[in-house]
């Protein structure tokens, strides 16, 4: 398979951690309700192209996210291996209960950075949202467990416009005061762009605890990633094959897809210890489970058949 | 409509000229064969978005591209605006003679990096192709034409691998000696990563001749303008719509689309002049006559329906 050439550029880290959450993010927001044995194949699949972490899915109300409905019986399907982490999403301390249950080791929380999205996700004010949260994170670390969290929302919302930095910034640093280890970023609605990546990732000070996750609505996730790179950011959160919206369908907010990352990381030199060549297999594969092609460039250009592979040596201009 | 919200970022120019190539660099490449028409109206479209070039067709022989072979007729429908450039691709004298007979007053001409690709695409070796591009320059430049060159494969080919950066400002340097005004580097499998773009402008030494052509195929276009943008670069080749290449069909070899090359420049507050919601709206109508939906995220985002852009109100994670 066609891989990239790697040129290296001045300013970037030598590694980033790509942090896979097309299990979750990615199938919470699919149309298509995934059978829980595919999803067990998936996460093998990803842990075997060299995912070191994986967010699994979510202890969120099955009533809320249907697609997610069978997080418990996935998590007794799902061959830890070693050396990989397998977070999963913990909205509350019901929640929380059922990750201890469960020996999960890692759990992420959800936050807003914006007043109505706090409001119509979670049903709190800004303010309020952290008596949600504090408990949980409490317990988790009193358990032995690592805490990430997100700020959702992070560039703009649907109803507020553009989010205030400083607002982010107030939001993320009480998360990390709570013990939180990490704190992702999100442009849920992708509509950022890379002067405001890197104004955001600035105004935190220190890049060393922030990761970034974008959404590919607009088309700049890629763009605003190698920005977020720039400024010291090394965690990525992607999904394989770009899941998690339909790009022809309702929602065009797909992840950032983990192929379309992976090309350009290794295209800068810089590592990442996945194999994308399995990444593109998995996507392939997982496209025929969900019924509709990868949105993702990469799987698109590599990862259909082998008479589609070589159609390129047809170009003409 | 929904506009980025500017955030500027350092090291960038104020303003970028976006050369459009979706009539000519698009349509060639899409299966279907539009009406010359149909053509004419997307260039006045193009036009009154406010595009100041848009490379309208081609004078290759119709027997190689069966969908530019209304090239004559198409310039006498399109009503040429003041301050607008239509340029007009000439493979070769012929190509010229007829580029002349229709009062074009500006032409440009298609080099290959690569020796395979010179000869599979223009039937000449890598040296040999300079042979018939010198009486085309020459010839044009004598009638006060003014002449840009394309170079193809800048950055690998489908059968050679990377593409050698010295190979490549060799070819370019020599078009430009020649009396070419701008030169455009194409990565016409869209293979390049930013270290990669960063490096190849560099060795050019001054950029301020330099435009970027980038080809989506695997998403790197975006990143990779940014890179070109910090590197010194204020012309950038996009397609509005991101024609010239049906995501899921046979050759996934779109252009950058223009909607979402313009949200990042709009975003970091760099000056186009475009209107970027007649843009989408261009976009919707062409893809309505291609009888496919459009590749670009921001017209998938925004172009569709009025029901469907409200959808986004309806986020939930």
């Amino acid at each position: 398979m066609r891989e990239p050439y790697a040129v290296t550029a001045a300013g970037l880290p030598e590694r980033v951690t790509v942090y896979e959450v097309g299990p979750r993010d990615g199938l919470q927001n699919e149309a298509a309700v995934v059978p829980v044995e595919v999803k067990a194949e998936f996460v093998a699949r990803l842990a075997a192209a060299g995912h070191r972490v994986i967010e699994t899915t979510s202890f969120v109300h099955p009533a809320w996210v249907p697609q997610l409905a069978d997080a418990a019986e996935l998590l007794t399907r799902v061959e830890r291996m070693p050396g990989v982490r397998y977070p999963v999403l913990v909205p509350n301390e019901r929640g929380l209960d059922r990750a201890l249950e469960h020996g999960v080791e890692e759990i992420a929380v959800f936050a807003s950075a914006t007043e109505t999205f706090a409001r119509k996700n979670l049903n709190r004010t800004l303010e309020s949202q952290f008596e949600m949260f504090e408990p949980v994170v409490a317990r988790a670390l009193g358990h032995g467990l690592r805490v990430r969290a997100y700020v959702s929302m992070c560039f703009g919302d649907p109803w507020e416009g553009p989010t205030p930095v400083g607002q982010v910034v107030s939001v993320g640093r009480r998360l990390l005061d709570l013990g939180c280890f990490e704190l992702s970023l999100g442009d849920t609605i992708g509509v950022g762009t890379p002067g405001h990546v890197v104004a955001l990732i600035g105004a935190f000070g220190d890049p060393s605890r922030l990761a970034v996750h974008f959404h590919d609505t607009y088309g700049q996730a890629l763009a605003n990633t190698l920005a977020a790179l720039r400024a010291g950011v090394t965690v990525v959160d992607a999904s394989t094959g770009g899941i998690g919206g339909c790009p022809y369908a309702e929602s065009a907010t797909g992840n950032l897809a983990t192929e379309d990352l992976v090309w350009m990381l290794h295209g800068l030199g810089v590592e990442t210890g996945l194999d994308l060549a399995s990444l593109v297999e998995t996507s392939t594969w997982l496209a025929a489970e969900l019924g509709r092609p990868s949105p993702s460039r990469v799987v698109q250009a590599l990862g259909v058949s082998p008479a589609r592979r070589t159609a390129d040596r047809d170009v003409k201009e």
